[in-house]
């Protein structure tokens, strides 16, 4: 089987046959990665350039590992290093990024639509590592592979999402990805931190974090994103962990089995709690260890790789 | 044939079969890069450092591709994460560098003959990309490369320059280099922004831009510089586009065949207009692409590199 | 033979023999580093991470060439570009580290004990780079390389170390290396500059230079770490250089053979005079080039890598 698909913008729209060739493919380059070298050749001449607007240890390295064990050749720029201080626009740092003819481009920013923007234009394959409050669509599949690997399946599963829903590409790219494989999805936040309009997605909106977790079979906390807290949205962040933390007594309270979420990095003491976030429902180390398995599936499916009865090509 | 240098420093006293070798062997590595695997072993084990005391995306990343695509290891490093914070000497910096055994050294300084000075005093090979107002040898190996592939050949040609000369390290190496192959070079600027004793270097000067681009068969537009426009040198960018800007009327007038250059990064609607700059007659992406085989010429060559009927060795 | 360590924290408790070990480890790597193509296949596949919370150019680069010399695939954080900015503890962003499946971090942090830290929370291997005023071991083991190279044997060496003594983990790590070879350590410094209860590690206190040089066989100037000199130590610069610089005539009356060390960067003409770090004691650039292959050395033989008769297996 292959990705019809040149580019990876986001979930919305990605069919269910997609997400589960991704995330079987994903499930072959977890075996490479135990392997003593885990490391194939598949890429070998293929140049990556993964260019972050903003910030970021986590993705971006999880995409250079990701790059650099498919053999693909794996250039950074960093948003301080470009000449996008000289004042040339987005488009031309990446047509000229495009004429010294590159095959991937991974690209954060922070205006939704950035990775659309570039990826209508360029022959090379896009993947959006976040633009904005938009998408994350890796980050989402990393997240459900995690579920699939841990529940055994994702259809049917019930997933509170609690925290600054506004903000988050992490929870958008996840209520579509969730709802095409036929997850139910619970988002709880405090109402300045809900977009209107936001049950259009087809989540469940629940205030009360309580309630929300109740019977949930997987708890996603969202990071509280102080960086972008200039708009008076939250009272104080002591407040918001009181009312929406997962924090040690809320945990108790999960079913049997449920998984513990977090896309990080971490405000331990807001969001969720140190004993939660390391304790035994909390698989948010798993998350981070599947993300260059999924990271190395999108690249190569996206390159036209195939795969047949689950072995990479 | 081999260039018998260690350095690339400027095209100022390079000769026409020198010039002439580097542009063959580039056309070379310009088919290596449109193989499949656009790599070759040539360089196994060698290592390159970019060492950018100045900002850049464009020129650093075609240096970088071009050394990961000859196979050699390439470290690189911008000014801010280099120990110049630290008091540190240019030279110290460099020695250091030379002591852990580097092959190549490419430099980006904001002070002219910053490059001369290292390749004095090292024996790897140092390859100049931009000193201060002084040259850039691979910027314009790579105009030239594109204008002869374009226009079938160099001597002969008339191509006019328009902009920041004064400040431009484009500009010169371009009179050295144009100048050398037999063509003509006008200079067209406000007066404020050209060098006193400019004709010294062979170029006529012309301060109507209409008159500059009659009959031209390649027009370079120059960047301005606008974090270097603190001396008053302008009156206003307005101005600057009104009167010297390759705009739609202008571009109606020039030549059939004619081709538009810019170095890059433009300031769309300053020095070029977007129609232009993306208008039939531009070859600002091909000079982008073809920088990336031009840079593996020089490499490859000041590494000793031979070349017999057009072949890479 | 095999190092039996997991991590190189400092040379605190590292025996003779695992010093003696990792230095003939680097003799052997130092004759790979003299190949055509300096470089062994031993590492493919496997990762390091360089992850450097305080700025370093040498110290970087010197890994990172060790690494890629070794074949690991090597990637690099500085300071600036990781989500150290979104506040996320140390401690999470290592494991966020390790649960990508890295092999090698070498890390450098401003906390004494950062390293300490990580080592007892992580699988891969951990190789201190400079924590603090704490240790730098390879620093260190490079000078011990130096010094055995060039003086035939370490034991009953005498060695100055003048300078920051307070602020310098080069410093510590050295006297812990070096007594342990069986070398005499001298420490000279201002009073402010010398650490309540040096002595205890066994070195000779000093305060007046030209007797703590008389007679060494190798004087190691520190260099003043301008950027940590707030707290009032030194009255001036000028006045450091008069009464602790190692001039020309303090350099004149050393001994027949001594050298002249300086684990850089340089402050020409404060802690030494440029003639002095230039001439012909010096072995400042030999430091920096036994630099590459004892981290070759550390990091293959933290990897488990065995040694026979001389012979890297």
């Amino acid at each position: 089987m292959k990705l019809g698909r040149k580019d990876l913008l986001g979930l919305e729209g990605v069919s269910r046959e997609e997400i589960e060739l991704i995330l079987n493919t994903a499930g072959t380059f977890k075996e490479v990665l135990q392997r003593k070298i885990p490391k194939v050749p598949t890429l070998r001449g293929k140049t990556a350039v993964n260019l972050f607007f903003e910030a970021s240890t986590r993705t971006r390295i999880s995409f250079e590992l990701a790059e650099k064990r498919l053999s693909a050749d794996s250039v950074s720029i960093a948003k301080t290093m470009s000449s996008a201080e000289k004042g040339e626009t987005l488009l031309d740092t990446v047509r000229n990024l495009h004429a010294m003819k590159i095959d991937f481009l991974v690209v954060r920013h922070s205006a939704s639509g950035a990775a659309h923007f570039l990826a209508s234009r360029l022959e090379a394959s896009v993947i959006n590592a976040g633009d904005g409050a938009h998408e994350h669509p890796t980050q989402a599949l990393l997240d459900l592979f995690t579920m699939r690997e841990r529940l055994g399946g994702l259809e049917g599963l019930r997933v509170a999402i609690v925290g600054d829903v506004l903000h988050s590409r992490v929870a958008r790219s996840n209520v579509f990805g969730l709802k095409t494989v036929g997850a139910r999805v619970v988002l709880c936040a405090p109402r300045t931190f809900l977009p209107p309009g936001i049950e259009a997605l087809g989540a469940e909106i629940e205030c009360d974090v309580d309630k929300a977790i109740e019977g949930a079979d997987v708890v996603m906390a969202l990071r509280i994103q102080k960086e972008r807290q200039d708009g008076g949205f939250l009272p104080s962040m002591r407040e918001y962990a009181v009312l929406f933390g997962l924090n040690r007594k809320r945990a108790e309270r999960l079913k049997p089995g449920c998984l513990v979420m977090h896309p990080g990095p971490i405000n331990r003491g807001v969001e969720i709690d140190p004993d939660v976030a390391d304790g035994p429902r909390s698989v948010i180390l798993d998350q981070v260890t599947n993300g260059v398995a999924v990271r190395m599936a999108a690249i190569y499916l996206l390159s036209g790789g195939e795969v047949e009865h689950g072995v990479v090509d």
